[in-house]
Order: structure tokens, then sequence, then C-alpha cells
């Protein structure tokens, strides 16, 4: 499409366009609407500025006679031979702030529109942010919110504010055109006017992906069990399969060659089995096929398939999908560690998996496997726990769409294909969701290429359309155990130098004390602790002064408290250890040993009760 | 300084500056130079804009006209009074890039001079970099490159690079210029000129500060020691450090109520004592003054004060200073937890200093303290440490500029006071110098005051200008006990997922493997191994596995090995830990034990064995 022509459906829209006027390339040129920039007018020639086809700031007939001609020699100077179908465009030039608004078409994410600083310095400053072509207004409001560029319209600049809600029609207006690329660069903004100044635009076909997102609450219900390739050998998965689930009443386990395997009877064939709805598989891939087709006169849902060996190795993998879609079946992997649903374990995890307040869902196994383990030990528990594996049926949107709970939905994401399903089950989440992304850097999407077959995509656009939609992202793994509802913290600390350490690092979470608390703390503290949160209760506390500070603290509506204690010379961290197995706190409390030696047997005794604490600033601070 | 002023001094330093022509406010206004800017040129109105006094892109006589009436009423109605010493200035309007030029006046750094983007987006994205007044080209070179505008100069823009002489020698003019603040904004940038526009500058008188850069290398060279203040109550810190250093021959004990201590003599007054180079002093406040007094007469050169009670509760500490000018002393502390050197361990913190390789230098003694106890934990060693306290005499400046060694100096700093002497001596610094720096958000400003009575500054300032001298910032207190020298790490991992994490960690630092070390790899290696760093030797890996890849792996020449394990089904944690006990390596080799209960052996097993071992991604990576 030309830029006169896409003047005219700006126009059509009641979008401002400058003032224009087409000329053949040999016509006489001049126009009424000074100063004016003349520009190529040709499908042969894309990016006009690259081959000298613009020139800009033209004040008078003479200075127009001779853009065309230098804009004629250049053209040729790069091999383009202009005929009658080409044209010059002069268009009127404009001041104000400039924009930048495109479509670009994603193959994760298709149509994508995006919004940001314009002019010259786009490529330098990258202030852009990604909206949906899905998205409504709070969430196109929310993606602008990410750009620097947006305090015009919100602080304002140099005491002008703009109005936003010509951008966000703009935006609305792209959300609808049918351009598969598309670039207005500048837009021109004033507190009167949005002139779009210059366009580039590309109307291709846009294939659109078919995947239906499902909603299958019953993925997160299984009732009756089967474990297909329950083994008796200890180092094989289905061995440990078999045993984590062993303990619930209604899970049957199937091995063609034993009779009974964890004081269970083992089923030799399918057809033997009872009416099952869910089935987890730990066979040998070429025997998956056969076993699901068995399976669907048993009234199967769900089938969690751990074999390896898929599109991980470059094996097909598509007749799962085909599968799924014929028979109406829900399934999971194939590569995974399996899931944990209603507190019964059916993965190869570790088999201490406690319930508690989040859904941890992961396309790693072995972050879900580390991650499970160390929940065993701080004594953290799931509401559900789910290995995606190589999503080749359900996939993370499929999970969002079908859970109905409002427990927190913790993602470990590495690419997705699906990024439209993907946007549609989060904005119809009940649930909150937060996610951790793998594949950041170029290094990164290199190394999960390599195990997982997901390309990661890219970064900022995934960053972008999801944080629109409400996710919270997360920086550190171990953040995925975690519900995420920490706002305001408090410090307690016995050393000012990591309470100044950590108030950098939740800077913006740091609970402010009225003067009624540091009035309450005042009578239990001496004269020189800090009056501020931090609450710095001086070197030479010991245990004493930490309860006696956290009974008062705990009253004051925190979200969670920091305790620091760093091992000084009147530290007795043994004592201080015990105050957090001999207390319960209404607050959601969370010491962090700092040191090494001083503290071994303080770490060692919270181990062995199972209280989570910390052993760095940092990871207290990053998992928030 | 009136613009006009301004572009006369530019134009006598062979800057560019537009035609422009200055008129009374009530003059009939016309230039032969249009388009023009109007604006006005008064010292009754310093912030134009804000006044309305500015008029651009004026194309001719008529709109000249218009202008100065509107600027008029604009100033008037802000209510200021113009009379026949007040001007209006007409300047050529130019186009190209624009650029920022400013010098500010700050009260730890003093002048410093300000570059980066210009126009109207310098407050939307700061894009700006701080130069020292007193930097050389290289040290400039380096500000600069920290911009993103500095791809102008380096990658080229839109198929343009500019040359970045005309930019360095402007700042080199601004190093000279007596100014106490100045705004250049917009400079124009073309590809033959660079052409200040709009110019605003202010003369005021400088303060310099005084405090002049100490060298005296005998503060890393005590000789002949006394403890003043030893004590035999173990719950005083005068305790601790006269057991931690006890040991050394050289040590003397000074307390007016023991015989001996330690199975040492000790001595009741100071006037008893042999000659000394050093003294550390654990007394009361109020008895400092006449200790120090007492110790001239013994060649006392270097006099660590343990003692707080000082700034940081408000009382006056400056009679310190003047002590050490008057007699020629180095004074460290007060309020510190003392120093170690040529392994005498003149501290209270731990009592187990190891030699190494790192200079550990902090304004925090509890941060020192906890550092001290992790190292001691982890085997690391150091070849000094030294806690600096209030800083009243002996500042970061000065230590680094009379350590005559080439060890990294690795230094926890909340605040300074004497920023050019910092840079100075950074400048001149034979070792390596790298920094964590607290107080980067206001909240630990805050917290930060309330504690050592230092401001922490300018954060955005104080790292740039370090980084400009070559300085290495630290982002995890635990890095400060690390040498630093770790630029290219590969990855061992049993897990794709926690290696694509890590890989984004540490994405500038990954080795690269070369066909060679491939194919070396391939020999030992199951075929689906990652063919790529991070080496993923795949879920099943045992111990043996692990010892194989890393005996190959440590003929590569990277900096540091990762090896990442990750508690999988076969994974068998404990003989993989014993690797770490069992072997050497040529490289640096660093386990990190992910997860929980399952690998809480290995890594008690680690701990007893004094192998350092990280147990989070995060942890390892942000050391670096």
């Amino acid at each position: 499409m030309l830029e006169s022509e896409i003047y005219d459906w700006l126009k059509k829209e009641n979008i401002n366009t400058p003032p224009y006027q087409l000329f053949g390339i040999s016509d006489e040129v001049d126009v009424n609407f000074y100063p004016v920039a003349l520009k190529i007018e040709s499908a042969k020639v894309v990016h006009k500025s690259d081959f000298g086809g613009v020139v800009i700031d033209i004040k008078n007939r003479e200075e127009l006679q001779q853009a065309q001609k230098t804009i004629l020699a250049n053209i040729k100077a790069h091999g383009v031979d202009l005929d009658n179908t080409d044209h010059l465009i002069a268009t009127q030039m404009c001041k104000g702030i400039e924009l930048f608004f495109g479509v670009v078409t994603d193959p994760v994410f298709e149509k994508v529109i995006v919004f940001g600083a314009g002019g010259i310095f786009v490529e330098l400053f990258k202030d852009v942010c990604f909206i949906d072509s899905e998205a409504d207004e709070e969430e196109i409001k929310r993606a602008i919110l990410q750009t620097k560029i947006s305090a015009l319209f919100t602080t304002g600049f140099r005491g002008t504010k703009y109005d936003l809600k010509p951008i966000i029609d703009l935006i609305k207006k792209l959300q609808k055109i049918e351009a598969s690329e598309l670039d207005f660069n500048p837009v021109i903004l004033t507190q009167t006017s949005l002139t779009v100044v210059d366009a580039r635009a590309k109307f291709d076909k846009i294939p659109v992906q078919t995947k239906k997102l499902r909603h299958s609450p019953e993925i997160f219900n299984p009732q009756k069990i089967a474990i297909i390739g329950a083994s008796q050998h200890a180092e094989k998965v289905g061995y440990a399969v078999a045993e984590n689930a062993s303990h619930y009443k209604d899970v049957y386990l199937v091995n063609p060659n034993l009779d009974t395997l964890f004081n269970k009877k083992v089923y030799n064939t399918i057809a033997e089995l009872p009416d099952v709805d869910t089935a987890v598989m730990a066979i040998p891939a070429k025997a998956i096929k056969q076993s699901i087709l068995n399976l669907v006169p048993k009234g199967i849902k769900n089938i969690i398939i751990i074999t390896a060996g898929f599109k991980e190795v470059g094996e097909d993998e598509s007749f799962l999908a085909a599968l799924a879609a014929e028979y109406n079946l829900n399934i999971i992997g194939p590569n995974c560690l399996g899931m944990v649903a209603k507190n019964i374990n059916l993965t190869f995890g570790t088999s201490d998996v406690k319930p508690g307040p989040v859904n941890l869902i992961s396309q790693s196994g072995a972050i879900l496997a580390e991650l499970m383990d160390k929940a065993a030990e701080d004594n953290i528990g799931f509401d559900n726990i789910i290995s995606v594996g190589n999503m080749a049926d359900v996939d993370f949107a499929d999970l969002i769409n079908s859970y109905e709970g409002t427990s927190p939905l913790n993602l470990y994401i590495e690419g997705v294909e699906h990024g439209k399903n993907l946007l549609r089950a989060i904005r119809k989440s009940k649930a909150p969701v937060n996610v951790f992304k793998a594949g950041k850097s170029k290094a990164a999407q290199k190394a999960a290429f390599s195990h997982t077959g997901n390309l990661s995509g890219n970064y900022e656009m995934f960053l972008g359309l999801l944080k629109s939609t409400g996710v919270k992202f997360i920086n550190n793994i171990n953040g995925l155990l975690y519900p995420h509802q920490f706002k305001k913290i408090l410090v307690i600390t016995n050393a000012g130098g990591p309470g100044t350490v950590m108030s950098d690092l939740i800077s913006d979470k740091m609970f402010e004390l009225n003067a009624a608390q540091i009035e309450q703390l005042n009578k239990v503290l001496p004269s020189n602790w800090s009056k501020n949160n931090p609450i710095d209760i001086i070197g030479e506390a010991t245990h004493e002064r930490y309860l006696t500070t956290l009974k008062v603290a705990d009253e004051f509506g925190a979200d969670a408290i920091y305790i620091i204690i760093t091992p000084q010379f009147m530290t007795d961290v043994d004592q201080i250890a015990a105050i957090f197995s001999e207390n319960t706190f209404k607050t959601e409390v969370f010491p962090i040993f700092l040191g090494g030696e001083m503290v071994e047997s303080a770490r060692k005794f919270l181990h062995q009760n199972k209280i989570p604490f910390f052993e760095e600033l940092n990871d207290a601070a990053s998992f928030l």
C-alpha cells in the first residue's frame, strides 16, 4: 500500500493526515502548503530513506524542484527504474512530539500493535510497548504505561499534559486494520491533534492459528487413575510414579508381568481395568498410541505421558494432538514429570508434597523436580502441580482456562506456540497468573531450543503483552513457590548495612511506620534504634530484643516481616533461631541468617524444623 | 550569564553557535537569517520556556513581530517587569540530532560534566552520562559509551556514523570553563558541525574540597602493634580483638588492671609500652584523645579506633582529623570492626581468617563481619581486610592510594564525602577496584543516613563516574569475596531448564565451545547431549558422567566452570559432591546444588569439607 493510499484510508477512518499532493515523476512540482517533505511513492522502493528517496524541510518551489531531481537521481543510482506508474508525494511538514505506531505479525502472537516514542530515536531508545490486537481499553492503557513516553499523558511534560484518548483511538483502529505490517513514523502529537505524517504498510495474508482454547476442568479433578507401566525396578520412572501414587485408593497399576506391587493388585492389561478417567503412562514411546486407543472404551479423559523421546529428539508427536481431538482427550506431555492434583502425587519427583496455596506449572521437568524438593524442605504446599512437557496437546493456555479456582497460577515458561490463546486464557482467569520466563537472552534461547524443541521467541514482546493482561513476572525461579501477596514489608535488623542493602532491593515494598508504631517501638528498644523501617535494633541485640520487637511489629499490619540476623559479637544466633520454632506470628515471617560458620548451627536447626529461611539478602528479595 | 554572552564566549572557544541578533525589548525586530527562534534575554528570567519566553520556527518579519508581542505579554503575565537592560534574542533555527551538554556542581564530586541525548526528551529518557572535570580522553570515551546515543559514534545510525572528536573537544572545554551550572540544550549535531543553539549558565563560586589524598603504604604494614583496652571480659570487644591478635608475637596488650591475658604480658599504661607503629583502640570514647597523645612519643603511625559513639550518634569527631594532621597519623574509624593485614587479625570478627587474593574494605562493620564469617566457611582468603567506620580521617580514597599491591580492592560503600579524591585514587591504582554500592534507592539512603551518618548521594552519578574510571560494580554483597576475573564460563548441567536460566543470567559470559571441543565431548557423552554451552549431560547423568565431563572440560581454557546438579530421579548427589573433595581441577569450579531435601546431605558434606558451592542459580550468577 502506498503512502497516498494509506492517507486515503486514514482519512476515511477520521485520522488526521497532513495535506499532500501526488505528482508523476516527471511532472512540474509545486504546492500551496509549504514547508513540505518530498518522497518517492513507488511499490519498488519500500525503505524510502535508505534509497535517498526523501527530502524534508522544503520551503519553496525552487527547493521542491531541486528535491525532485535529487530523489530521482538517488533512486536511479540504487538501480531502480521508475516509470509512469510511480509517483512523488509532497506532504506538509508539521511540528510536535514524534510518536511511533506500528503493526507487526509475530509467529507466536500473530497480529500485535506497537506504540511508543517516534522519530529518529526509535532505534536507539526502543521506548515502545506491545499491544495485542484483542486487548481492550484497560489493557491498552496498561501497555502504554510501560513506555517512558507515557509520562506525556500521566505526569505531563514541561507543564503540559496530553490527552490519551486520540492515542487509544488510533490503536483501536490499528487493531482492526487488515495489515500484516505497518509503520507510522512519525505521528505528530500536539495538544490539539495527532497527525500521521509518514506511513508504510503491507497487507499480506496472515495465517491464523486454529488451536482451540480448551476448557476442561476435569484435568484438575482425577477420580480413578491408572498407572500404565508401573514397575518393580527402582531405577525406572514407572516405579517412582507407582510408589508415589500407590497411597491413593482409586489408583490402579498396570504391568503385563506383575501381580502385586506396593501392596496393590496389578492389572496385566488395560482391558482388565475398571473404568478410569485419568491415566499416567511410563511405557516405551512406540506403545503409547495403542495404549491410548485401549483406554478409550474405559471412559478416559486425561492422559499424562511421562515417556520421553518425541519432539525433543526430533520424533513425530503430532498423532497425540490428533488422538486428543478425535476422542476428546486432554493429553499432558509427553516428556514430562507428571502432575499432582487433589493431593494425589502422579509424578516421579519427591514423594513429599503438601497441600498449600500455589499452582505450579512448569515446562521443565527438572526445574519442577528441584522446586518440589525445595518446597518439601521448606514446608511449602501446593494446590496443583503440572509438568507440561512438550505440550503436544494441552498447553499453558488450556490449563489456565481449565482451572476454576482462585489460587495463584505460577508458571515456568520457556516458550509457547499459541500466544493469542495464552492471552485469552489469562484475561479470563479468576486466579492471578505469575510467570518466570526462561530464554530472555540469545544464549538461553539456543539452550532452550536444544532441550525442549521450543523456540523462546521475542522476550520483550512476550513480557509486554503478558504484563498488560495483568501477569506478574518473577525474577527468581524460587519465586514460583510463593503466592506473591507481599506488598508491604517490615525489616528488622541488627545492623544498618544489611538493612540498607535490603531497602535497595525492596525499595518499592517498604512498609511505612506511623508515629504510634514508632512510639510503641520506642518503649521496647534502646533510644538509638533507627526510628524507621528497617527497624535497626542495634548490633548488641540478643534473642530477647528480637522477640520483643517481633511481637510488637507483628501487630503493625505488614504483609511480611524480614528478620535479618547478622552474626555479630553479641548475637546469640541459636537462641534467635529458636524464636521461629517456639512462636507463631500473625504476619508471615522470614528469617534471613547471613554469614557462614557462626550461623551454621542455627541454619541446621531451622532446616530440621522445616522453617523456611534465607541465607542471602538477594534471595529473600528476589522471590517477591 | 546571558545567552548572547555565552555565544560570545563559545565563539572565542571556536565552538559553533548559530547566527543571532539582539534587540531591545521595544525595538523593531527583523533579521536576515530566517527561520529563527525568538527568546527573552534577561537575568530576571532563567527558565525561559516556563515563562513563555520562547517562540520557535519563525519564518518571516510578521511572525517575528507577533512573537515579540507574545513573549512580552507572557513575561508580564508572570509578574516580571522588564526594562531597558533586558533584551530579546533571535537565533537561527538549525536541524540535526539534538544533544545535551551540561555542567553541574555536586557536593560530593564537585564539578561534573553531563552529556547525552538532548531536545525535549532529556527529562523522559535521561540518556546521559557523567564525566569528571579531571577525566582524560579515554575516561571521557568510557563515559560516553554508557549512553544509548553513543551508538551514533560507534555502530552509526541509519547508515551514518558521526565523528566523536567534536563531542570530546566540547566536553574538554567544559571541563575548563569556570561555570557552576550550565545547560546547552539542544546542541545540534550534523555530519559536519556541532552547534550550541540554546544555552544557560551560572558562574557562582564553587567551594573546592581541601582534603589531601593520602599516600601511606605503612597502613598495610603494621609491625609492632598495641591493643589499647585489651579485656578479660568475654562480652567486650577488647577481649575479642586481643584474643584474635594475641597469636602474633609483636602484639602488646594494654589494660590498667591486668597483668597477663592470653599468656601475654599486659602493659598497664601506654607509657610502659615499647615503640609501636600501630594501635587498636577499644576504650571509652572520652579516653581516645589522651591515649592518642600518649602514643605519639612511641612513634605511632596507624591508629584503628573500634570505639563507637561519635558522628553516628551526633557526637563530634573532628578532633581526630586534626590530631591526624598534627602528628602525621593514619586514623582508621572510629566505629569500626578493625583490620586484618599481613595475616594479623586486629578485628573483633571471626578468628578464622585465611590468606588469599582479595582486599575487602567495608563501610559497614556488620557486613564485614558476615562476609568474614562466610569466607571462613567457604575457605576464601584475604590479602587485607579494613573496616573504615566513620572515616573521620582515612577514607576509601586514602586506602586505595596507599595500597601498593595488585590484588583486587573490593569495596562496600554506602557514601563518600570527597568524590574527587576517590576518582583520583582509582585512576592511579595498580589494583583493580570492585565496588558494591549500598544506598541506591531513597528508602536505602534514609536507612544508611540513620546508621552511619553518611549521605549516599546521587547513585547514577556515583555509578557513572566510577565506571568511567574503570571500576567494576558488583550486584551481590557476596561478590565482595571474589577477585572477579571470570569472563568466560562453562556450564555443565544435568537438565536443560536450569541450563537455560543460567544462560540468561550470565549471557555475556558464556564460553563458546569450538568444533574440536565438541568432538572431545562427543566421545564421552551420549549422542543427545546439547552440543553447546551449557553442556547438558542429560537427566540420567550420575557422578561418573559428571566427572568425565569435568575432566574433559577442565582442559578447555574457561575461566570457571559451573556444575549444576538438579536432583532428578537418577542423580546420585552424594557421589557427585564427593567429586569436589576427591579431585582438583585447573579451572575454578563452582558446584550448584539445586533443590532441597534430596541434596541436603551433599550440601552438608561440602560445608564440612569447606568447599564453596551455591544453592541457587541467581547466587552463582550474581557474584560475578
